[in-house]
């Protein structure tokens, strides 16, 4: 297909392609004269990953290229791409400003040792579990923390569920894709779901049985 | 407390703290003289809770004020404040350009009848689920959405611990803060054991043995 073509299907419009093919997210088309070139569904579905990375995972440009560059390298070994993956993403949670250091780094210690967990220091979501608990502990609810271990038990869950998907690939291309794809978008799954199932348990546990709603 | 050292102890600024007395976001100190008013610790409370709910869960300062209104109405039943504080945090996915609406609804609503959840259709969970199996399903890989049990049930096992941390405090004040500490950083923290958990799994599923590790 022609350029108008790729960006009609795919949404994105011609200057934002060629912008991604001038920073080299998405691989040049078959050039068939000076002024054009065409393009297959594998720059679709390129184009495709380069926005979900974007607009969805919030991405920038260098962080897209560097995990483009792990889904391509046929050399890497697939679960390495989680840990680039996972880099790549935006930490979600800003410093709190004045909040004192409080005690997350050794309750999740303490938690990595009785999960017999194998993680390195380097491990973005570290960083992430210890800023939610000095959290907790500066807004006066230390207490909360007490969660963890079910949040832990969860977490291993979709952790198994994720690695599941990727076995499930029938080759290398597919298996990088679904780690990054699926780390991207894993998160706002579960974040979803975990606000449907408050709503749930929240009704069957909390609230008085009323007449004609379902028991 | 005298305000300087309201912001000194708060590590917020004196004319953010004056901005939140003026849009009635921490209430007002006790007048001392015309130019003058003192602050106590439930002020340094209130004024965490805010930076935690602006900084770390994004919301707007009218989102902030309708939640803190929940937390205060001391005639709203607890519970519905889950729903309150889930409507208030920013919808983590915009739009993705050029998606073709997928199947992720379907998929959903049989997933809600096959758990037997009891979720409205207001729930902001549901949106947030259907985009990301429509987007799995625009990048190519509908079978993504198989995990959406595994999810489900991780989702289950989080939501619990979060009721049983609001039904172990004292006060209706302490279970509606819970409430919304736990909905604006409870995300964070599933995220972040995700992010190990997946390094945890991918190293004893995949990797092969090394000398001088943890078997």
């Amino acid at each position: 297909m022609r350029m108008s073509e790729l960006s009609a299907t795919s949404g994105v419009s011609v200057a934002t392609i060629k912008f991604y093919l001038r920073e080299g997210l998405v691989p040049a088309g078959e050039r068939t004269s000076p002024n054009q070139a065409l393009y297959n569904n594998a720059h679709l579905d390129r184009l495709r990953l380069v926005r979900a990375l974007i607009d969805l995972g919030g991405l920038g440009v260098t962080a897209v290229r560097r995990v483009l560059a792990a889904v391509d390298d046929t050399a890497m070994p697939v679960e390495q791409t989680f840990g680039i993956a996972q880099h790549a993403l935006p930490n979600p949670l800003p410093d709190l400003p004045g909040a004192p250091p409080g005690h997350g780094s050794e309750i999740l210690d303490a938690l990595v040792v009785a999960e017999g967990w194998l993680v390195e220091d380097a491990n973005p979501g570290r960083a992430m579990v210890e800023k939610v608990l000095d959290t907790y502990e500066s807004l006066g609810h230390p207490e909360l923390a007490s969660t963890i271990s079910a949040y832990a038990r969860a977490a291993a869950i979709v952790a198994n569920a994720d690695l599941d998907a990727v076995a499930l690939q029938g080759d290398r291309a597919g298996m990088a894709q679904v780690v990054v794809v699926g780390t991207v978008l894993g998160d706002t799954l579960a974040a979803g779901l975990r606000r449907m199932a408050q709503e749930h348990i929240t009704r069957t546990r909390f609230a008085p049985p009323q007449e004609g709603t379902i028991p």
